[in-house]
């Protein structure tokens, strides 16, 4: 025990909390459970009480991150109704839960692959990318999604709007109220577009 | 003298081309003149023939994705005509010089502020984003853009949308016919949307 030590009062999910935001700052690679043990104020042994390892603090992360966004997908309004309806409903909701998820989806946007976790982690984001892909690409066979923009650069815009969110959206500075209204921008911009009809 | 060093060919402009490679691999922090003289292939000596110092580098590097950017604002399509007009043409333009100096301006895009010469880089790209706004909120004043969209909300979703594309876009594998297609689907997506009317 050193002075910086406390009682360990975690639950799994505010020592994840912790772990995430050190994940963020320091990049997943550069912490170590040294860093998590500080940032925490408990003893690594506390760490180890919770957790197997630092990938496994990784995992449950990203788990949070896709359960969010595949949960989307499994939400009525992504599974009736027209494709281009079913997109502008996974478009609303996949920014709302960016925001609502932040620090989890942030660190699932910068994961690059270099352990099993981060690998699993991207081929489950490319699955989510691809199932939007389906979806405009299902939109424009119906005629209701311009068919002068390539799906695949359609896509890869949409999401790069998205998820560009991460980098600026503070829940403390931009309230809860700001993340319905973010939304909704998102989907009137992307779909709509910005000049006045 | 090691067997790694080679005659120092560099022109400014080919060495500036090694160093940002590395600056974008391995972050600029990251970066020593251990790591440079490693990549070009010459002794450090040589390059401090060429430069005083890394930040010179990472200045001039800085400074030419800077030129690239400013320099679409003295166009005249961005210059002249109505500002949604102009705002097209500057989204177009901006598109194209991102993809054009795909390297410098990713490096201007991940700077972070921990020495004078990075302040510097946010400061001149946060006064790029503000000329961007400035053209919204005419357009939006003209009433050519919805007023729906908050225009501080409207210019990071623009940018969010046009910036991502550093992330994926490779000119070897795109192929420089895919430059204008690419820019002309932003400018699509961003004013008219993806929703055919």
């Amino acid at each position: 025990m050193t002075g910086t030590t406390k009682r360990d009062t975690y639950t799994p999910e505010s020592l994840l909390a912790v772990a995430v935001g050190v994940f963020i700052e320091r990049g997943y690679d550069g912490t170590s459970m040294e860093h998590l043990s500080k940032a925490a104020g408990i003893s690594k042994s506390s760490i180890y009480h919770h957790v197997r390892s630092k990938e496994e603090l990784l995992r449950r992360a990203i788990s949070r991150a896709l359960d969010g966004l595949f949960g989307v997908l499994d939400e009525d309004g992504a599974k009736e109704g027209k494709a281009v309806d079913r997109l502008e409903y996974v478009t609303r909701r996949t920014t709302e839960v960016l925001m609502a998820e932040l620090p989890y989806v942030t660190l699932l946007l910068r994961v690059r692959g270099n352990t099993d976790t981060e690998r699993w982690a991207m081929e489950r984001r490319r699955e989510f990318d691809h199932r939007v892909a389906d979806l405009l690409k299902q939109a424009a066979a119906d005629g209701d999604i311009r068919a002068d923009v390539e799906v695949r650069l359609a896509t890869r815009l949409l999401f790069g709007m998205i998820n560009s969110i991460a980098e600026w959206y503070r829940p403390q500075a931009h309230g809860a109220a700001a993340n319905g209204e973010v939304a909704e921008s998102v989907v009137r911009m992307a779909f709509a577009g910005l000049r006045t009809p």
